[in-house]
C-alpha cells in the first residue's frame, strides 16, 4: 500500500477542490491511501506515514501561503534536521487569479514548495507536456487552475482545468509506488 | 542623454517586434537615445556605452535562448570581472507559445536574465500592475506577449499585448534618467 | 528626508544584527530616516511610509521565516491590489547556517522576498560585486551573512560578514533618495 | 541495462572532473552504462537511447554556460515537442569560483538546468542532505564543487568536494533503474 499525504491551504475553497482532485487522482492508481490535511491540520506523524507528500497553495504575491510556508517551517524542517523524509517523493500544485495572462507568479509559487521538497530529499515528480488537459492548467513544475478571469473577478476553477491536475495525482502515486522501499540514496 | 541599448533574439520576428515596442516606449521619454542590436551583434562598447540594458529572448525550455546567453557569457562577463557595468539600469521581456495558459516557463525566463543584469550590480525595474495593459500582457519580472494560441498555432503577438510592453520602455527610461550620474554604490 | 522600512524576522538574533547593521549603513546616507520592525510588528501605515522596504529573513528551507511571508500575505498584499507601493525601492537580506558550502538556499530565500517586491512594484537594488566585503558574504541579489560552522555548530555572523551588510543599507538609502518624487511609472 | 547520459560543458577542466566522477558513481551501480558527452558533441541519438539525462555546467553569471544552453535549444526541445523524453530520470550538478562564500549564482544555475529537465517531463533527483560529503559541497537541487579560492585564485576542486558529487551519480542510477519501464505517466 503507498500512502500519499496531501496538504494544503485555501482561501475561498479553489485550493481544496485541486486537493481533492489530486486525491481522486492517486486512488485511481491501485493499492494507494490518500490523506488530505489543511496546512494547519497536518502533524509531523502524518508526514512519517507518508511515502508522497503533495504541497498546494494559493499563489500569494508570487510563493506560497503563509500557513502553508508555517508548516515547512515548524513541522518539515525536523524531518530536514534528521533526514527522515529522505528518498519520499513530493510534487506541487497552486491556484491562483492568474492575472496579467502569464502565471501571476504561478510559476515561482511553485518552485517555493518543490525547493522544500528537494530540502527534505525528496524525488520531484514534474507534470509532463503530454499530460491530458496541460494545454488548459499545466506547467512544468506541476498542476495549476486559474480562479479568475481577465479583470480579476472570482469565476472558481473550471472542470477542464482540473483534467491536468487529477492526472497529477495519478502520476504522484505511480512514482512513490515504484520508489517505495528502493534503497535509492544509500 | 540617456542611453538605452536593447538586446534580443528572435526565431520569427515577435521578440523583435518587441524590442522595437521597448525602443519606441523608451523613446518617448525626453532625452532618451536608444540603439536595438541582436544578441549576435551586440558588443563590449554598446555595453560600455548605455545607461540601461534591457535584454530579450524568446522563452525556449524555460530560460532564454542560447544566443541571448552566449552575448552573456562572452560579452557581459568581463563587465562583471571589471566591475563596469555597476550602477547602470537592467530590464527584461520576452516572448513564447504560452502553451499550458500558465506561462509556460516565461517567469523563469524573464529572472534568468534578470540574474545576469543583478550579477552585473545593475538596478533592477520591475513591471508595476498598474501599468496600462498589465493584464493583457504583465509579469511581476518584466513584460511578456504570448505569440501562440492555446494548441500551439502560431498566432503572433496582438496589439493589445503590447501596451504595456512600450510603457515598460517608458519606465526604464525613466529610471535610468533618475540614477545617471549618481554615485549609488560609492 | 527619506523614509527607510526594514522589516525581519530573527530566531536567534543573528537577522536582528543584520537588520541593525543595514539600519546603520542607511542612516550613513545624510537625510535619510530608518524604522526597524520585526515581521510581526510592520503595519500597513509603516509601508505607507516608507520611501523603501527592505526585507530580511532567516533562511528556512530555502525561503523565507513564514513570519516574513505573513506579513507579506497580511499587509503587502492589499498594497499590490490598490497599486499603492508602486514606484517604491525595495531590497532584501538573510542568514543562515550555509550548510553544504554552496549557499544552503540563500539564493532563493532572498529571491522568493524579492519576487514580492516586484509584484508590489518596487525598483530592486542588487548587492554589486564591486562592494567591499563581498568576498565574505555577498551575493548578487541581496547582503547574507553566515550563522553556523562547516557542521552547524552555531557560531553567530562574523564581523567581516556585516561589511558588505552595511554598505548595502546606503546603497538602498541613496536609490530612494534618488528616486523619491521622481514619476517613474507614469 | 540502465543507460545513464552525462552532458556537460567545460572551461578549464574542472566541470569535466565533475562529469567523470558523476559517471563512475553511477558505474559503481550494477547493470549501469554511462555515455558521457560535451554539450557540443552531444546528438538527438544520445539522449533518445538514455534512461537518465545528467546535465553539468560552470557556473556563469548565475546561470549555465551558453553551450549547454544550445544543447537544450537545438537537441533538447524537439523532445519536448514530441513528448519523447517523458518518464525519463534528471539530474544536474556545477561548478564554479564561488565568489561572496554564498555560492555565488549555483543555486540558480542548477535550477535553469533541471527548468529544462522538468519541461521535458523528467522525474527529479535532488542531492539529500544525509549523503556523505553534503557539508562540503551539497545543494539542494543538485552537486556543487568550488573551483577558486576566496579571492577568485583558481585551485581547482578539491578531492574532498567531490565525495557528494560521487554519490549523486549513484543516486541517479538508482531512481533511473527502479523507474525503467514504468508506465508512470500513463
Amino acid at each position: 500500500m503507498t500512502q500519499i499525504l496531501i496538504v494544503y491551504a485555501t482561501d475561498y475553497g479553489n485550493t481544496r477542490k485541486l486537493a481533492e482532485t489530486i486525491a481522486a487522482g492517486a486512488r485511481s492508481v491501485a493499492d494507494t491511501e490518500v490523506v488530505i490535511k489543511t496546512a494547519e491540520e497536518a502533524k509531523a506523524e502524518d508526514l512519517q506515514a507518508a511515502d508522497a507528500l503533495i504541497l498546494g497553495s494559493p499563489v500569494h504575491m508570487g510563493s506560497m501561503d503563509w500557513r502553508v510556508k508555517k508548516f515547512i517551517d515548524t513541522v518539515c524542517s525536523a524531518f530536514w534536521m534528521q533526514n527522515t523524509a529522505v528518498g519520499k517523493v513530493g510534487a506541487v500544485f497552486a491556484t491562483g487569479s492568474g492575472y496579467g495572462n502569464v502565471g501571476a507568479g504561478a510559476e515561482l509559487t511553485l518552485l517555493s514548495m518543490l525547493n522544500n521538497l528537494a530540502e527534505l530529499g525528496m524525488v520531484l515528480v514534474p507534470l509532463p507536456k503530454s499530460t491530458e488537459g496541460y494545454a488548459k492548467s499545466g506547467l512544468q513544475w506541476g498542476a495549476y487552475a486559474r480562479s479568475a478571469g481577465e479583470n480579476l473577478e472570482q469565476t472558481g476553477v473550471s472542470d477542464e482545468s482540473l483534467v491536468a491536475v487529477r492526472h497529477h495525482g495519478a502520476h504522484v502515486a505511480r512514482v512513490a509506488a515504484a520508489l517505495k522501499g528502493q534503497p535509492i540514496f544509500g
